[in-house]
């Protein structure tokens, strides 16, 4: 606050999107901003919050941002050959949604990459809490590139449908952005069992359209030990 | 550089794209800011120095920035729900490229909405100057959305896939993220002969797989002119 000169409110998702009136209110007569990580158009959340003000006629000024959704061109791969961003859920023992499957097989079908975004958990509470009514929230969790590969792994043998598989070449990115950002390919199966450290993890399938300069970065990614099944996977099925 | 307090060399496309070895010259030795419009890694060119600065043991940091890519996002459409991204250049008499097409037609056939970014010249020679070896650069040049959407459509007419049509509904987004910004939305026909005013213009074409939050933003953009047909198309061809 002292940094901005202004009252701060730090809105979590719950009010971001149950209290938008709260938000909203008095925004008519006085300056109100709402700050975000990422672009603020990347989901339909922060829209609902510029619909909203359009009906009380309030007026709308957006300052736009770096997101992953761009930043993730430093992983080597151009934006012009992804295709549809995806998000990753974590699996419970009842609960292993597969929605984001199709769209994976419609990008890699026409050889484009893949930005899979992973799931963060912050002010959850458990469900033992919920169900008593206690605002007690677990500690934040943010879902690893392993878990993400061992969930597409499993969901991929689960449906058949050869979307992509164990030797489908992968990026796990790490930290984008920061200053112990990293990049590391190699086979989705090569990448399963990789350290890559603190969060925020995120994960690009290589689509097979990848131009001769995209692998020549890429492969800079790849660790020593998995460089012989890169190339070979490369030649395989990549190269055109 | 009063502003930054240091030497600011302007590079243009070809001192990028050919003299690189002067934008990296002492690299080793003294820290070298090389600045953007959008994300630096949104296209192969900046790929390429980063590759050249590895090879000669420079480090590299970069500083993401906002970009079209995922500014666009304003338009009420969700980045999740975006295909590949094109680009439209201008059509001369004897060169009136259309390999953007099939990757239209791709998103188009699985509901993915398409973002077109248009054409810039700026320090471009005449075909004259240029034969006569003058360094005499044309006025910078913008394209509008006017002329991507009569290119679209002959190109349409031409090869009669039916990747789209005159009545595909579509976005004129027009100077994004700046004060002047401006969306607006119709058929492709419609929008034809609306006048956007002053540059930058891109233009998105909408893939059926619209969400109804997504349209509701989006005929917020359509004037009230073309509101009974956007209204008929959507209901025929959009809402599922």
């Amino acid at each position: 606050e002292a940094f901005y000169g202004k009252p701060v409110t730090v809105a979590d998702r719950e009010m971001v999107e149950s209290e938008s009136d709260t938000i909203l209110a008095n925004a008519q007569t006085v300056n109100v901003a709402f700050l975000v990580v990422g672009d603020p158009f990347g989901a339909t959340t922060h829209t609902d919050l510029v619909i909203r003000a359009k009906e009380l006629a309030i007026p709308v000024e957006t300052i736009h941002n770096a997101s992953i959704m761009n930043a993730i061109g430093a992983c080597g791969l151009q934006l012009y050959n992804f295709g549809q961003t995806i998000s990753m859920v974590w699996f419970t023992d009842t609960w292993r949604p597969d929605s984001w499957y199709p769209r994976v097989k419609e990008n890699r079908d026409i050889g484009l990459h893949t930005l899979c975004l992973l799931d963060i958990k912050v002010k959850e509470q458990s469900l033992e809490n919920m169900a008593r009514g206690r605002l007690i929230y677990e500690p934040p969790r943010f879902m690893t590139v392993n878990t993400c590969l061992e969930q597409m792994l499993e969901i991929e043998e689960k449906r058949g449908e050869n979307a992509y598989g164990p030797e489908t070449l992968a990026i796990g990115c790490v930290r984008l952005g920061t200053s112990t950002q990293l990049f590391v390919s190699g086979t989705m199966e090569q990448l399963l069992d990789e350290d890559f450290g603190e969060p925020l993890h995120s994960l690009v399938l290589i689509g097979k359209r990848m131009h001769v300069m995209e692998a020549e970065m890429v492969r800079g990614f790849c660790p020593e030990k998995y460089q012989a099944k890169f190339d070979e996977i490369y030649k395989r099925d990549y190269e055109s």
